[in-house]
């Protein structure tokens, strides 16, 4: 016999693995929830021309493509075939969805005159990426996003930290959230005459405490940026202190840059809201953050785990216009999006799991055959009624093999219904941990557990 | 501007729709919980050798089906193209799932050693099937399906049958639940001496109510049945009452059937054990309950909705060889698959969906600026924490525009903070259905709420 397998790069979910999954994206959805954000879902095939073109040439290779149904080879060119330049468009004109945010743009367009905005959304789907699998990346994985459109206001920022701290506060996960803003990084660009260098400049500075000063100066120099721009480049190179203490000297250094100090400001909106309203995290001005360069046009945010070496576990930021690519212009916002497949990895390394689920089976009824059966039903009804989720194996196995179902399955509980009990009315519960049993009166039984 | 668009069959689903479908699932999902069935979810793509063959040819050209990634047209032959004979599995090696029953058998031999039988699974996930879009009918569409494996025992269509019961009792959906037997049918079939032809009896007689006593003995004569096992059928096709009578008739029919007989036993304990444990539903034994004739072994059971007009809300049955065609025998199970596209109908035809939903947005503050937004800040957030889903409108616009975005997302509650309350330490509460307004100490908001 040949075991079936799954595509590579995809998993299957078994029941405890569902069960934490479920504890993760509950845990977000509620917070999301608890601030207005409303849950969409979008389809998992979208027009290639809906994805093709958004994620780069890198991204577009990426794509998993649907192949047309029907005679999919109708009308198609064997030359183009033959000299292997067919294109795959010809027999496929659909994709599978690659992130969450081409769909929401997309979503947006489509139903611009239902929505009220500013409009929250949150959305927690798979995505598919033809990546190649290794270690911690999948083909299918989970994105997990929250979206404000359709508004400028700074509030929606700090909000976006309230939800990210109140979220790893019930994961009880220790985190420190970076944030940064694109107005600054351009304003630094802007400064020292190099705007075309920025990304370079920011990964060289993020490599101090690694290499050092010198190294990170003669990194600055190879990648061609100029002598008198890297003596300007110091005081940022070397930014440190508190938040306060690194704005002061940012506004030094951005004096002549109207959007440098624009950047500032919007930063120092965000840090005096944060005072007012103090975080669990700490929350850190980090000029290096430069996720999403491209894409961001304000405020920067990742989350880093304090007691687990891993990636970043959450990011987001403010873009300009999120749906301009399908001709909508003016829709701007601000987003993060959770790293579900970190954050389960974090919780497993850290044991944070929160103990028995609530959503197991808690007690299983042994089975003794018919006339017990008939005895023990009304009662597991009763116990279902009550929203204790309840067993009755369902058929008269050696009583070991039933005890071992229990283990098996991590049941708590196991009810024992035998002729001594059924002639008193009663029934016996034996607590699976510590071996202790009781004999109960059997209306009792709900008292027990409810 | 041209409206981007979803390819056709696929369905964007709303904050509102979302809602009703969480509502849909959550019921579902908590009533399998509380009868020990565990959540599992597989991967959408599943390889194609999983897939094909398993569906009829029908079903294989419905399968959608994924172009393999880079440079998918290596070692095609431009020949077997140009003659338009190119089999796609050489571009193609992984399908889109077309139903959750096929990956669940080849879940279960893949991971059968990490699995204690009998396995209760529940999965509730998208499937997706070429089929020509209509109304009601999608190409992206969800199943919620409940099987146990590893069991023969009848209790099983005992809890399957009591799931169906509370599921619907918790809709308000009124039902009745339609059961039959395949071995009845192959009972009357051996008798009669028409064993190939037991589909065209049971839909001959479906019809007795439209079409009459006649008109079914014509079309039965016409499909080919003899004279003499017409004769033999009367009864049956004319069996009416309660269950017990249809019984006590069908005894007589099938006294001569071993297999008849077994299936009629097999009714009979399911509706004993149902007697002690009364359902709200009728549970009606129809013997023109045919549905998967081919896959089911003993129990089949149909459920249809009696204040509206549709076909089958959910359906299920007992079969043998779960995955004997991954090459593991002698797994056979009973399962239940809700039809969440049908019930999602019901309920909005009913108007059943309940009132306001505790996840939506309770209060919404008002936003006059800066001074405004401070002191309203904490009062949020102590509102948050406290499990209330609250929003502050972003930005100082008009009033107006302020209610209307209440309005617009049904928020109950409008909070109003302006100079006046702030001064006296206060909370302005606008009841937005009533239009009655309170104000009240800024600590007393939570009480109001929580």
């Amino acid at each position: 016999m040949q075991t079936p397998t799954i595509p590579k790069g995809t998993r299957d979910f078994s029941p405890s693995e569902m069960a934490k999954r479920n504890y993760i994206f509950d845990t977000i959805s509620a917070v999301f929830r608890l601030y207005g954000f409303q849950q969409i879902e979008t389809p998992a095939m979208e027009n290639l021309s809906t994805l093709m073109g958004k994620y780069g040439e890198e991204g577009d290779k990426l794509l998993f493509k649907i192949l047309n149904s029907g005679d999919f080879l109708a009308g198609v060119d064997a030359a183009a075939w033959q000299a292997a330049s067919l294109p795959a468009s010809k027999i496929c004109e659909k994709g599978l969805r690659y992130d969450l945010t081409v769909p929401f743009a997309r979503y947006v367009v489509q139903h611009r005159n239902e929505i009220t905005f500013p409009f929250r959304r949150f959305q927690i789907q798979p995505v598919w990426r033809a990546d190649r699998p290794q270690k911690g990346r999948y083909r299918e994985f989970f994105q997990c996003d929250a979206d404000i459109i359709g508004s400028d206001s700074l509030l929606n920022e700090l909000e976006l930290l309230q939800i990210i701290d109140e979220v790893f506060s019930r994961f009880k996960i220790r985190v420190s959230i970076k944030i940064n803003n694109r107005k600054i990084l351009s304003g630094i660009a802007e400064i020292i005459g190099e705007t075309e260098k920025i990304t370079d400049i920011t990964v060289a500075i993020d490599k101090l405490d690694k290499i050092g000063l010198e190294n990170v100066n003669a990194e600055l120099s190879a990648k061609g940026v100029s002598r008198e721009a890297i003596e300007k480049l110091q005081p940022i190179i070397q930014l440190s202190g508190s938040n306060e203490e690194k704005i002061s000297v940012l506004r030094n250094v951005l004096k002549s840059s109207e959007t440098g100090l624009k950047g500032l400001e919007e930063i120092e909106t965000v840090l005096t809201k944060t005072a007012l309203n103090p975080l669990a995290a700490e929350l850190e001005l980090d000029l290096t953050l430069a996720r999403g360069l491209n894409y961001y046009t304000g405020a920067i945010f990742e989350v880093k785990a304090l007691d687990v070496q891993i990636g970043s576990i959450t990011g987001g930021g403010r873009y300009d216009n999120l749906t301009g690519v399908f001709g909508l212009q003016g829709v701007s916002g601000v987003g993060i999006s959770f790293g579900a497949d970190r954050i389960f990895d974090v919780l497993n390394q850290l044991d944070l799991y929160p103990d028995a689920s609530t959503q197991q089976t808690r007690v299983l009824f042994v089975n003794f055959g018919e006339t017990e059966e008939n005895y023990i039903l009304p009662l597991a009804l009763k116990l279902r009624k009550s929203g204790v989720p309840t067993e009755i194996y369902p058929e008269a196995a050696k009583l070991k093999k039933q005890f071992s179902y229990a283990d098996d399955n991590h049941i708590p509980f196991v009810a024992i219904a035998g002729e001594s009990e059924i002639a008193e009315g009663k029934i016996t519960i034996k607590d699976m941990q510590s071996g202790e049993q009781k004999m109960l009166r059997a209306e009792e039984i709900v008292h027990l557990f409810a």
